[in-house]
């Protein structure tokens, strides 16, 4: 990254608030134009997909586009961001949740601040979310290791993907699950049942750097005779 | 740009007429097929971004495909194109984005000459129009310093975005909002609301300009001892 | 183009049966599931464009992936292909757009000889059918010249925004026309609509290669001080 | 491929769960979700498309990204892949999509262990399963001969398509086929018609093997005078 630190956190935060932006608006978008939830997901899906593909596109250059302190944690455990950015990673993405929260709310006139009362919970939603965060995070790695250029693509198809298979509409994402507990609409979630989702979203996380990590350890190494 | 300015006015003419002819043909087609808004918005949606994707890739080369008087102004301001030839572009606009209404509407037998009744109007909308062309002139600013190559399919799928996450559809255009005030159809708009929307798209288009200034301003320099 | 004319031929015709079989296909598949035809469309209209990327990444190599026989005029008008291979490139069209129906019928155990009887005729439609074809051909002839890599997203693109903003949908493909005016499904025409369609189409066509022509005459030439 | 037997078998293994998932997963999603067969198809297609296009392109540089028996037999067949290679492929394909039901069934708390009851039987099922098999590896063998980089984009992309107008909504896939008798869901086939799925898929890849093979035997020679 060719960028300071201060622009970094500019772009992590601006990222992670056109994102929330894009999946609470759209979720209250659709949710007003028609009564079939299925055309609504559909409504909330593609602008999140389309969105993510432009974001990490954008400010991938500038930040790494994490926008998700579960990514952040698994780049800090690999040592290729330091300690101190990482948290100012984390603020920076909160803030920018929050932040696109309330620009969603005011766009749609709707009150600022408001507490979700959606429950999202159970044994079901907790496995969702850590297979969500599972995938994410091994799609980031694996791509980046072999078509580092598609990670914008790989990224914005996975979630398009992973808001129709995982029974929780894929969170994912520590920060954008804080700022969603904000918006009591669509795409809103009990405070409650924050903890639930967050842990499972660094469980899948540290899983997929795991699994990951093997399976890349020698992928250069040509197969000699092993079939 | 390699094309005499002859060649690039008709150009941006032929690709606002035929973005304004995707958007409100579109609409017509889906508000006829259907009674779920969500759904018509999704048949609205998806020609607009697709039809982005295409004129910018193969009209870009010739008058930069800007099909739009936010995006031009950003580029006098940047002197990237001279103040007459900005002017003749802005005209062009215009006239392309008419001639795309009255095309649209002779293709669906409807009368050619419309006025829009469809009030668009009030804080939250003139808010999301600012939002849906900071977001646009944004995502053009930085993804011609970071990946040009894929502008077409940048803007074709932050538009995809926008048509849902912002409250106002993300009209994110001058030329196309005037176009849209002469059909009275899902596309249209009241010539009333039109200064409001007009005047935020400027805005939000000139907040995009001086962000994008700021973070692009050293994105070379190597970072040093940041964290 | 590396492969002899026999090859290019069979080319040709798999790939015009595979076009209209995922259009006729599809047709029948959406009609069958919904009664909201604007879904019905949507579940027609993504299979056909992403077919199209398919066919023309797979077979353009071979044949040129023309599939049309508009597309094929104007390449023999432009001398880029034989007035022979001309010709036997649209019997194979035509042939292939037939087997590609009949093919549909069979999935889908329906008569496998029909004839359609869905009116498509006017004005509005020829307009339709003739704006279509020009932006079909437009798009070929400009993507030609400035990325033919992406010639296949950018006639998939195209022809997922014109299913919805033309009113006639956008069969620009004499050949296809034919082929669906032997199903009576969802998409299917009347074969008195025929010569309409067909006229309209041709037209369009020619008038792209017109502007085309002016359009890229000197592309190359730098703009000097046109400013 | 750089990577030894035991990631590729893991890697084909983890590819064709996460494709199951993602096919019975988002198949629940959408049942439950819409009364509206076809928007349940709508989003039991996005889905199924782009974690296509996701897993090929991460896990094709480790196994080859079959997750496919049919495929796996072609490769054999051009001898692209050893018999014993071949066989462990195809166990952990299997077994990869059976945990990838039992995966979806425990995000959405449904029994882990069901039998399928919906019937997929009939001529027109068969030919529609060997035309989608055809397809699908048509096109890999004449994408990896012109395109190789695009394979994952031409396979997400084809069976978004043949979701649609074969039929059978293309399974295939063995693997996935026998996966899908183990969920009594949107996505399920009855245990009783797998063989004939699985012959039709088998035919189908034979004869796609045999035609890419002759129109592909002399793609690089020049044309001489064959118009």
């Amino acid at each position: 990254m060719a960028a300071d630190l201060s622009r970094r956190i500019v772009a992590e935060a601006l990222g992670t608030a056109m994102l929330v932006a894009a999946v609470v608006g759209s979720g209250i978008m659709a949710d007003r134009l028609t009564d079939d939830v299925a055309v609504a997901l559909l409504g909330n899906t593609l602008p999140t997909g389309a969105m993510l593909v432009v974001l990490i596109t954008i400010l991938g250059p500038i930040s790494g586009a994490h926008f998700n302190p579960a990514v952040t944690l698994v780049f800090a455990l690999k040592r290729e961001i330091g300690a101190n950015a990482a948290l100012a990673y984390l603020l920076a993405q909160v803030a920018g949740g929050l932040a696109g929260t309330f620009l969603a709310h005011a766009m749609f006139e709707q009150p600022i601040l408001q507490i979700a009362e959606t429950a999202r919970t159970g044994s079901g939603q907790w496995l969702a979310e850590a297979v969500a965060t599972f995938g994410l995070v091994f799609t980031i790695l694996t791509g980046l290791r072999f078509r580092p250029d598609a990670i914008p693509w790989l990224v914005g198809l996975y979630i398009t993907a992973a808001y129709w298979f995982t029974a929780s509409t894929s969170f994912a994402n520590p920060a954008v699950a804080i700022a969603r507990a904000f918006s009591n609409t669509f795409a809103g979630i009990r405070p409650v049942d924050l903890p639930g989702f967050i842990l499972a979203e660094f469980v899948g996380a540290l899983l997929a750097m795991i699994l990951a990590g093997w399976l890349l350890a020698e992928p250069i190494r040509q197969m000699k005779a092993a079939e």
